[in-house]
């Protein structure tokens, strides 16, 4: 992530990662998750704050969760079923059950067609929020494959290239491909200029945008370096048509085709609008050995994750990273020096606690 | 595509298509390709004529094509042969083939799988340049299905986020799925901010670069509107790291990671450097019966690329398009009025039709 979306040094409280695990299990316990669902979610959540991925922990979405499930807007104890299966494709009804804890359950009907015929894919349909997408991604790497996720729900995020209105979601993609010794390829990003989550974080720590980040009301591109706008739309990534803002809407568009379109729910944009929309999920599983042998492709990622590593940095830079390299760097920190939260963020953890009457402890 | 690009008007030449269409089959043929060869790999350059695509048509490509056949790089007569296999699953030996007609034989066993099993994904190794990658995706249109194409070579365009050196080729994505009147889903993009191809006929045509189109020769982003300097490197789409470069940068090493890691050739950027590379391809498809009700599907693609067609505009804007409708539209008009070329490129032609003593006739 950029510095900017980082918690203030003088705003940091660090709490160890298995503290905050405990804390938050118990919360979606009381939520009406079983305990194996509520470990599940946990560790989505938990994956993510190791990771640096703070945007899609504990700190933005769980109280959103906590709030869904009292009133009612999310089955803490879904009947997940499968409506339409081939050898290697199906789909399933999520039963509006959290995608937290669904979807790793359609990752791994998807794993077990793939270890069967060589590649397995999954949609999933009336779902709801996914959490950090590499996460059900890298469910793959274990297996010697290759995982994709991708998610939409309905458009409360970006307007298309030359457009006045919102018709999408975020719709973000995620891939994963293991290496030997490499920390994994793990690619997770949203198809607007800046995921939804880094922009409430930039307004929490009040962090400027960048020209083109996002349009205003009306769909224009807002070119000046300034404060998040009260009413504005996320651009797709590009921003502008001439710096390809075409490319971030069509991948915005195919995710929306896979993931709400092929799992039976229609396009997001014809859902009722509502800031906490069902989802559709597409997942996919593509085992190496059905095409090379898995220790030769090992050995090619390390190559090739090294030789991106080691490549030789521009002027201003002191190194080359790859996606996946610095989210594993700073599990390596974050396991050691524990996660640093926003004060306000431990602040929620304690009123959420007293009102629900738990007995977590975060230092 | 951006105005830009366009053949100015003073140096249009209008060609029938069927025309150009038989001098690309008797060059092709020429060349050595079977009469079945010829036609296919005509027709890729003629679909990608028709759609308005003259980046990766006749202008640019044929002539590199013709010179890499005269030296033997590229074998006329490959053996495509199939190296590994499962259910769902096949890497081809394309022998040094031309992609233009070895790639569409991939897609075909894809399909066939598909059509078995719900989905199909074939890797090529050892091939040559698959021109226009929507051609190929769309080849699981009339199936009912939705088709992924991805390709890459060795380093010879695109710069990584804050590296000082080429790493990838264009490492082009291509999606298409069907709808039931629109026209279909078409995105077939560069995951540099501007293809090759396009850099080559903006220089033809004189047209400027926007600001971080492209890095200088240290990995800089050029951020001035210029001229295409003689050393330059394509900059990941998105440009800067601000403006989002790192996910231009992580769909270039995906699509190295199916393409050449995965289809068992490694690494491009440990491949011997020249600008005639061997590729690696990577195509899928995906039956839309093994998720959803096919028809259902259709009446929702219908509705989704209706609604964005039919969206409020942006102050400025006209119409909002989606990937795959100016260049339907553009296929109604070139079949009415012709496709325009380039005087330049009809130049060429006239003189290869000398050297080669070809009979074919342009106008």
């Amino acid at each position: 992530m950029l510095d900017r979306f980082l918690v203030p040094e003088k705003d940091r409280v660090f709490v160890e990662s298995e503290k905050m695990r405990r804390a938050t299990i118990e919360i979606f316990e009381k939520c009406g998750q079983s305990p194996a669902d509520a470990a599940l979610s946990a560790d989505v959540l938990m994956t993510s704050d190791l990771r640096g991925c703070e945007s899609h922990g504990v700190s933005n979405q769980l109280r959103v969760y906590v709030q869904m499930y009292g009133d009612r807007e999310i089955n803490p104890t879904p009947n997940v079923r499968v409506t339409r299966e081939t050898d290697v494709t199906a789909n399933l009804d999520g039963d509006e059950g959290l995608g937290l804890h669904v979807l790793p359950k359609a990752m791994e009907l998807a794993i077990e067609k793939a270890e069967k015929h060589g590649m397995g894919a999954v949609t999933v349909h009336n779902s709801r929020h996914i959490g950090m997408l590499a996460y059900h991604s890298m469910m793959a790497l274990e297996h010697d494959m290759i995982g994709l996720t991708t998610t939409a729900g309905n458009p409360m995020s970006m307007v298309p290239t030359h457009a006045g209105e919102k018709m999408f979601a975020t719709n973000p993609w995620a891939w994963a491909a293991p290496a030997r010794n490499e920390a994994p390829f793990v690619f997770d990003i949203a198809t607007t200029q800046v995921a939804g989550n880094k922009l409430y974080l930039a307004q929490r720590v009040g962090a400027p945008m960048e020209p083109a980040w996002v349009a205003d009301a009306e769909g224009t591109p807002i070119m000046e370096s300034a404060q998040l706008p009260d009413e504005y739309m996320s651009l797709p990534f590009g921003g502008t048509r001439e710096q390809g803002s075409h490319k971030g809407y069509g991948f915005a568009a195919t995710c929306e085709i896979l993931s709400t379109i092929l799992s039976g729910m229609g396009p997001g944009f014809l859902m009722p609008k509502t800031p906490r929309p069902l989802m559709g999920h597409y997942v996919q599983a593509i085992k190496i050995d059905g095409f090379t042998d898995p220790d030769q492709f090992k050995d090619d990622m390390d190559r090739f994750l090294g030789g991106l590593r080691n490549a030789k940095p521009a002027p201003g830079h002191d190194r080359v990273v790859y996606a996946g390299l610095p989210e594993a760097e700073e599990v390596e920190i974050r396991q050691h020096e524990g996660i640093p939260y926003h004060r306000e963020v431990i602040e929620w953890f304690e009123s959420i606690k007293a009102e629900l009457g738990l007995g977590f402890e975060l230092v």
